[in-house]
């Protein structure tokens, strides 16, 4: 199993509209991505704090794919790369950092 | 509920022993904070590629407890916080970013 990290850097001055993210983005991302049979489900996290007291933190948002495979996401996000990313500037004016994970342990 | 996240920088050069950690620090990490009622999960990650195509992952390892609040996840950890973080140059030489989420959504 893997997960697909996307993580948004919380630079200051940047821009991040959550309700767009969590009413548009998200919902129309679990429609297109999780049809495939390979999805094994979502998360979605919103910044609080960094490690250090007060410190604010380094990401503004992260959200993390499972799927069975990293075919099985290439398979169900490639259609759709286009409407996806595309959507990205309506609501942050920073460049996610994307990385792909093998999940090692779960509890 | 929140996550809190440990992420470890995937720096050049940089040393992280995924031995240690999944075998000796993880397993004693899920002892001493899965005893704290408000303990809901934990999740641990190796990174395996970047965003762009061929590129390294910007984290070598994410680690992400699940917690009822951010309060119970202090509560758990404070008491050990001495024995995991010391624990932290045995398998890595790479501060870890550590973030508090809110979080807003699970599929």
């Amino acid at each position: 199993m893997v997960r697909i990290s996307i993580l948004y850097p919380n630079t200051p001055g940047s821009r991040f509209d959550f309700d767009y993210y969590m009413h548009t983005h998200m919902p129309r991302s679990i429609e297109l991505l999780g049809a495939h049979p390979g999805f094994r489900g979502v998360s979605v996290e919103k910044g609080v704090l960094g490690g250090a007291p007060d410190a604010p933190p380094a990401y503004a948002a992260m959200c993390h794919f499972t799927f069975e495979s990293a075919e099985d996401f290439m398979a169900a996000f490639m259609p759709h790369a286009p409407e996806l990313q595309g959507d990205i500037a309506r609501y942050t004016d920073v460049a996610p950092l994307i990385q792909i994970n093998q999940i090692m342990l779960v509890r």
